[in-house]
């Protein structure tokens, strides 16, 4: 079943209703605390992409913290699909799930609240295309915490990159993120680079397991490319031959320079062009 | 002018209103994005203790990842004793400010939202007194992020500290946090050692600025003692002659042993008492 008339763009708390109708409590673990885990799923004519894993990795970090699902994939999926928005070319599932409200502001375990669940779509345009130009970017240190592969609301870190974007006067650039030395994602994507034909991008033990990685990787061996799961230092980075990163709303985004010395010619490259429009193949399957 | 006749318990985006009429709002980046910063003040017979102090670092705080502080230190002291609930013993002033409502789903700068800000006062109990017989404590791998300075409520990774000692069985024990290998602070409270007569704390550079913390090393130089501010690596903790935790809801809290090991004869020792009852002076002159 989905929403033929948009009369609920939102499902909060076992009830559908307008996202304007919902009200969080200030008791919410999830906005006192950041103790929440949070999932974002891209749908293309009214088709989520990929949702099976989106909503497994939305119970992994569930099971992770220790905070119960309160729906199996099969009802999560309903939910979804009944809160899609009608007639949306691009839209972006958002779900948070919370350790709950329990009426009161205390770190410690053990919580008796039941989980609150927080669904909705927004509609979204894609920025990339085949013909897209290529975004700059500058590394920072990771200031982020140990488990980054937990994707939870705890973002301030994130959020800190970003803001340093924009001090430094480039906003809309990427930041890549360095840890022990190694350059290991961007504030919302995984990175990839190329060199003499062969992919790499960080292992994900302590990064986010991203869909979209895990796709591209998919796609890059169905097309005969050989793929490492090792992430580059500064200077392995800074003389790739191709620099991308990848998320569920912006797909694979190439990088063409960092700290503002160009990678290789300064354009996209055709590894990140193969792959980018072979990735556009799995939109129209989901249609 | 004070809550006289408890109208309201809460200060939410310029009114008084009851917490139970305060509604979260979905977008809000302090929900979504943990992008907030909060503060806790303690106030006993309707007095707040150091309130400038704890006003000062939620300044400090929001100028430290660019939220602008709604209020000066004297504005924010005048909503702070309106919302004191009348005839309480002990209570503590909560008060959480976010980046706002973007009425969107987004990490990127510029954000253009005017700041959520959140104030409410809940009664507590101190459950320490000079009877105490002291807490146990267990040594975990510290998982959060680099910038501990900042009280964000990115707290993720606290919560996860106080999971652990809950699925350990020892809920209300404490955690006590290790980064490279030293012991730098609990998960909501700073650490102290006593070592030959001389008191140990971790400097604060990347760990939060205590206000009780700040308010003990005063007590204690007044009280002849040597303070320096050196984190101890586990063996020297397990070797001190006293260990307590600091914090504005327990003050001074003994730690009688770590992983199961007694500290000294395993009893709250004679520095921490006498500390202790300082503090309590501090609690008789904000009457």
């Amino acid at each position: 079943m989905t929403n033929q008339n948009n009369e609920y763009s939102a499902f909060f708390n076992g009830l559908y209703m307008p996202i304007e109708a919902v009200a969080i409590s200030p008791f919410d673990r999830g906005f006192l605390l950041g103790d929440s885990i949070y999932e974002a799923i891209p749908a293309y004519h009214n088709h989520m992409l990929a949702s099976e894993q989106h909503l497994q990795r939305l119970i992994n970090g569930l099971n992770g913290v220790g905070i119960k699902s309160p729906f199996n994939t099969e009802q999560w999926t309903d939910i979804c699909n009944r809160i899609l928005l009608p007639n949306q070319d691009e839209q972006l599932i958002y779900m948070q799930v919370t350790r709950g409200n329990e009426q009161q502001r205390k770190h410690r375990f053990p919580v008796t609240a039941e989980p609150t669940v927080l669904v909705f779509s927004i509609p979204f345009s894609s920025l990339i295309d085949a013909q897209y130009k290529g975004c700059a970017a500058h590394l920072q240190n990771d200031l982020r915490w140990q488990c980054c592969h937990v994707k939870s609301t705890s973002l301030m870190g994130n959020v800190l990159a970003y803001r340093q974007l924009h001090l430094d006067g480039v906003a809309n650039d990427e930041a890549l993120l360095v840890r022990d030395g190694l350059v290991v994602e961007a504030p919302s994507s995984n990175l990839f680079i190329v060199k003499n034909s062969i992919i790499y991008t960080p292992p994900v033990d302590n990064i986010l397991p991203g869909v979209t990685r895990a796709l591209v990787i998919d796609i890059a061996i169905q097309q005969g490319y050989e793929v490492k799961e090792i992430a580059p230092t500064i200077k392995q980075l800074k003389s790739a031959d191709e620099v991308w990163v990848t998320n569920s709303l912006e797909e694979l985004k190439p990088i063409i320079s960092v700290d503002n010395q160009p990678i290789a010619t300064g354009q996209p490259g055709d590894v990140w062009r193969q792959l980018f429009n072979e990735f556009q193949t799995l939109k129209i399957y989901s249609e």
